[in-house]
């Protein structure tokens, strides 16, 4: 019997849990909070990430250890790795968790980045904005989730605004500056490496944000071979070079042909929910297999499927369960403004039919301009 | 937030609770054993069937009831049901409990069945077996699963070793005897009813048996138009008398264009657990939908599925995770001789492809026997 410990006990454990209990897996998750939502369905031990107490007895009931919250201090990670196996390893996680050396690491690879520049003082701001230009937009380079700890600069004017906002953070976690990317649209792709070093990906998912948060993804994003392979080779580069196990995501900008890599998620991901119902194999099931080194399920999909995030409270499950591809994922949490607290796949076998599926669907839940993008793209 | 309890916690248990999670339910499972496998992913009550005092606390902690477990007594869901919604219902549970009560409705349906006749003494069983004449089939009425609690009687010479083996029970559980069906096949329906009267199938299932005990399952049966109308008018019929109200399974035997009907499962079955991957929707979370007033979801399947159960104790699981269609259970529990403790879903394509990954899987797995039928209806 082996058992899994999930550092983090959000939605993305939940899933990993109910994906991985099938593989015969037992699962230990460990959070901050009490009422985390993926202990509903495996046991929970609540600490600080710092807590030396809470991660030994954590590492002392499981046999590896992997992450549903990459901001999981990285010393906490290595503490842990030190002890038992632990997936993605604690290297990868560092570099993710750092805007400056995620976007270094892509530079050194050769994967095309935005414009970006290190922030440590108000003097840095300055040059840096007058370097990249505006619009630009300043960063944490560390914490960020969900758009969060972002100022968008359209002006230098908003110099003072921007500062106000995040200086004080330059310290701390540390600032960024990256140039606006005006971008055609968002993709991202969801990968999977094993511990021998296989490698796969799902096909590539088109995302929209709204205020910074995933509002819906499409699979597969309708892209040329050659940007298809573009994307597989800078994920595989990237997985290569950190000799990552596991599933990430690359978040990436699409400008034309050209695609610039925003950000590394070093975990399963929001943008691949579609592949519980729209893929043979899940993310989450991906994961747990290369983390524990069996061999990965395919990646292929039927048909298409959009993922609509729901944000805050979950609507009512009637409008989606009554159509023959709708699935809906109730994360079990409590309802609060930003929180992502569910989401539906909308499943179809053509374009067309997925569009009027996403048309009936926004229509019944009163969410017509989450569908439109979606929509739009697909007619 | 709503609670299911869910009366049985084994292997159905177990994936009605991965089914439901993703509908924001929770689960209260109650069993008479500690080690319950549902137990690894949802609280458990511990108790006999008729102490009062636990079924009290599983009734107190759920918002509705249904069952893992058909045999439990029916006056303990009687009991249950005066106090919570239970579904399916009492009723309906009893019928199935009872071969002799089963037979007898499916009768009156105008649901063809094997000769029967009730057995309560050792005078009845000459008497029986002269008029339905040999071989013929001596079973419990009540309690009898995976081929337990019956016997074949070859001819009238083995009716002493019929009695020896089974007439201690006449007085208790009851007995029937059965004459002898010399089926092509054996098929079942798997089906769902909803508490508004909707009423859907899957495609039907072929189904193996080795010792009473199912082996392997194919999906879609094939079936001509007339055989698969009548197969559906059957289930429906069944589940209109009853008043049904969740999935169950219809046993068939088939003779040429002729269905008998075997037996009523009264829950989710084994021969339906293909559908986790190979229907859009799984008999599982349908159950749940239909107990709990959801819409019901859509009953197709893409490709073809076979379901190979795993008897005694796991198989090497690298053989089944390597195939592209490759899906794994393992239920969580321990090894033990006759056991079902988990299975195998392959999905494939085409015929041809499921035919070559079935011989790999059999090769590998060194269980050629196994998937030899399947394979041989395939080509
Ligand atoms: N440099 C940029 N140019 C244009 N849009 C951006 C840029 N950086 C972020 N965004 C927008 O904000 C979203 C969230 O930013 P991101 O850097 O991915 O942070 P998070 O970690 O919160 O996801 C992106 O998906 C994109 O829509
Ligand atoms: N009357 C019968 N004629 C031929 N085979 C039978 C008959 N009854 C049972 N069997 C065989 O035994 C298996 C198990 O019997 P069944 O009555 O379904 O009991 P259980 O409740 O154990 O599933 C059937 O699936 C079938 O293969
Ligand atoms: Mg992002
Ligand atoms: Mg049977």
């Amino acid at each position: 019997m082996t058992t899994v410990g999930i550092l983090g006990g959000g939605q993305l454990a939940r899933m990993m849990a109910l994906a991985g209990a099938p593989l015969g897996l037992r699962f230990l998750v460990m959070d901050t909070v009490a009422d985390a939502c993926a202990g509903q369905f495996a046991p929970l031990i609540v600490g600080d990430w710092r807590d030396e107490r809470a991660l030994s007895e954590f590492a002392s009931r499981v046999d590896v250890a992997t992450f549903d919250f990459e901001n999981v201090p990285a010393e906490s990670a290595q503490w842990l790795a030190q002890r038992i196996p632990v997936f993605p390893s604690p290297r990868a996680l560092a570099v993710a968790q750092d805007r400056l050396a995620e976007k270094t690491l892509f530079r050194e690879l050769d994967i095309p980045v935005p414009e970006f520049a290190d922030i440590t003082s108000r003097a840095d701001l300055d040059a840096a904005i007058a370097r990249l230009g505006t619009p630009c937009i300043l960063k944490t380079r560390r914490l960020g989730y969900d758009g969060k700890g972002q100022f968008r600069i359209r002006s230098a004017a908003d110099t003072d605004a921007a500062w106000a906002a995040l200086g004080a953070q330059a310290g701390t976690v540390g600032l960024i500056l990256e140039g606006f990317v005006s971008f055609d649209r968002e993709l991202s792709v969801v990968a999977v490496r094993g511990r021998d070093g296989e490698f796969r990906i799902w096909p590539l998912t088109e995302n929209w944000h709204v205020d910074g948060v995933l509002s819906a993804s499409l699979a597969p994003a309708t892209v040329d071979a050659a940007t298809a392979a573009t994307a597989f080779e800078y994920a595989r580069r990237l997985a290569e070079s950190l000799d990552y196990v596991g599933v990430f995501a690359l978040e990436l900008f699409a400008c034309g042909d050209v695609l610039l890599a925003n950000e590394l998620a070093p975990r399963v991901h929001n943008s691949g929910h579609w592949t519980i119902e729209g893929s043979e194999t899940s993310q989450f099931q991906n994961h747990l297999r290369a983390v524990l080194g069996l061999p990965l399920g395919d990646t292929r999909m039927v048909g298409l499927a959009c993922m609509l995030n729901w944000i805050g409270q979950m609507p009512d499950s009637a409008a989606v369960l009554r159509e023959p591809g709708g699935h809906w994922h109730d994360y079990g949490k409590e309802p609060r403004a930003g929180r992502k607290v569910g989401h539906a796949t909308l499943r179809a076998d053509s374009r067309g039919a997925l569009a009027e599926v996403l048309e009936r669907v926004g229509q019944a839940l009163q969410r017509p301009a989450q569908v439109a993008p979606v929509v739009a793209k697909l007619r």
